[in-house]
């Protein structure tokens, strides 16, 4: 009997993302219980964590050609009947990138919880997705470590926030300077100095896209406006963001740069769970915490960002879109690292916005981005 | 007509707390009012603070030979009589010493909100007042900052805290020997490094007698036990205290130091009110958060009231005023600096306890370790 479980399905559950909240599961199996599971091409992991969660839905990219991965007894699903099965309580939307905003909103029109990782559907669609999410009943839990600590300390609040303050490791390369940065390998590149993440967000680390997303991110999910979010690099990742309320006083939510715990708390809210395998802050190793302000020069991502976030209507789409593909262009040794600014900017010059788009209408903006970017990288 | 404003009574206007609160209803007058103010010795700050404010309500130590103040119409009330006035919505304790306690009880017996900046009431008698506040449905909010920030952090959070980390800002002598501890003037110790308070606390800040007490008044406030309070050393005094939840997650709270944010934030809660006086954290500014761990060898007081704490009873009482008599030999240079800690251990080794002690005999432990302090510093 699994009465008081939460059912949860897990989209993108080979990533980086979706493995560390397979592991919360594993570690809490009296309160949570894996119901569906969903992945891209790493079907060998998919058909290993099939065997230990036996889940009662699978979703895969391959699906047809392959009829069953294991010898459990499970029932294939799209993404979008996974993410709104009856079965299913809380989602968890682990996958990168555009593939994301589909089942989210089929997520969010099924009125269920989605622990949402996956940034660039809050970006591209933020206005679709929190008017959805609000019509339908259904709830948004942050599960990046920023958005996270604001919505923990924003607990209880009954009143607005005056100002967010979205802390940033600043990657690898937050005390390079522009030269050092034009010579970066993807190597580098990929050696983030706290957090172990994905190939896409730990390149958006270092070029502070990442950063700069999480500003759109925070304004849909905070309702917060653009201009009352700012960002402060504190390398090493133990407050990771801060809240200042009107009377000036600020909340600030920290601990040790383990992504199970953001995961576990949008699972468990409005519990909180002990969970022996999450570590707890050693004060006595703490001498202190260190802040630097972001230079936006160095940095134009950020810069690129907040201007996106600012305008509105398709342009986040672009600049989302834009990016994703840059990225892969320089993962893949095409472009260098700093060519990732330059052609999103250049993307962005060159759209053509709609103000409050439609669903399709951001789908069609994505699309063109992807588009612009392949032909201003072969000179088209 | 004053609708919807607080109606607030300070209890020691002209102390430090006292003079601070009078600011923040001095900025917010559509939001407080002050019909009641009592003082000590200090009548020709008090005449002042009546021809502001125009309490209804006066209370002041010689108010037997002087029948009024000032020109302007009030009444006068005892302590006792202004803490449970139907016309007070709010009493500030901000009276320092023994004398917070049997107006702090008054208040609570009259359901009233009290603003809480007297911690010895709560360290030697938390028992009896936490007891008759929810017997009286009164609530007791804290004016301290740490306690503030304590509070601010268990907002809406519906388990209790894994763990308190009160900071300390260590004092003006953090980094002295045992040696240069024994040759300290009481100028040197009255030179608080981040806070501008009264003598009483800023010498308890230089033994860190205060944060010990501290921690007794935590585990009453927030129903914690003694053995989860832990003490960092934080010399800014920017992060005001800290709480660990059982999932690993810390909440902590942070201002400028400055206790009029502390102070308004008990008047207004649950609201936060905007105050332009109140000053904001510029992170600009802020290039490292600092802490130490405290030295309980070189600062004994905090192992005394730890050790007090534990053992609970008289002890607490008997601590707080050994310690407050201790503090007064010291300022009137008849002991040295490290006399403080080396009286209130003898005056605790020599208390036959009392468990679960009752009024009267909280009042008999304080008068006894008075008397206590006295034979010994005079050789009895």
């Amino acid at each position: 009997m699994n009465h008081g479980k939460k059912r949860i399905a897990v989209l993108g559950s080979t990533g980086s993302i979706g493995q560390q909240t397979l592991e919360v599961v594993r570690a809490l199996p009296d309160r949570f219980q894996v119901v569906g599971l969903a992945a891209g091409k790493n079907t060998a992991l998919l058909a290993r964590q099939i065997k230990e969660f036996k889940p009662e839905f699978v979703c895969y990219q391959e699906q047809k050609t392959q009829a069953h991965l294991t010898d459990n007894e499970y029932e294939l699903l799209s993404l979008e009947e996974l993410a709104s099965h009856t079965r299913v309580d809380t989602v968890v939307i682990a996958t990168a990138g555009k593939a994301g905003l589909s089942p989210t909103l089929a997520a969010i029109r099924a009125g269920k919880d989605v622990a949402l990782a996956n940034k660039e559907s809050l970006v591209a669609a933020g206005e679709i997705i929190t008017r959805e999410a609000k019509l339908n009943s259904a709830r948004i839990l942050p599960v990046d470590s920023e958005h996270s600590a604001i919505w923990q300390c924003l607990r209880g609040e009954t009143q607005p926030a005056s100002q967010l303050i979205l802390t940033a490791s600043g990657g690898p390369f937050h005390q390079c300077s522009l030269a050092q940065l034009n010579e970066v390998t993807v190597e580098q590149a990929l050696k983030h100095p706290s957090w172990q993440m994905g190939s896409k967000v730990t390149i958006d680390s270092a070029t502070l896209m990442n950063k700069g997303l999480e500003i759109i991110e925070a304004h849909w999910l905070f309702d917060i406006p653009i201009d009352n979010i700012s960002v402060l690099i504190h390398p090493q990742s133990i407050i990771h963001s801060m809240v200042e309320f009107i009377d000036g006083s600020v909340k600030a939510q920290l601990s040790c740069p383990d992504m199970r715990l953001p995961i576990q708390y949008a699972l468990s809210y409005p519990e909180r769970l002990a969970n022996p395998q999450l570590p707890r802050i050693d004060w006595s190793n703490i001498k202190a915490l260190k802040f630097e302000s972001p230079d936006f020069d160095i940095f134009p991502c950020l810069k690129l960002a907040i201007a996106a976030g600012r305008k509105a209507g398709t342009y986040p789409a672009v600049l989302c879109a834009a990016d994703e593909l840059a990225v892969e262009l320089f993962l893949s040794r095409r472009i260098k690292f700093t060519d990732i600014a330059r052609l999103v900017e250049q993307v962005l010059d060159k759209h053509k916005a709609i103000a409050n788009p439609t669903l399709e209408e951001i789908i069609a903006a994505d699309d063109w981005a992807r588009e612009k970017v392949s032909q201003l990288n072969t000179g088209g």
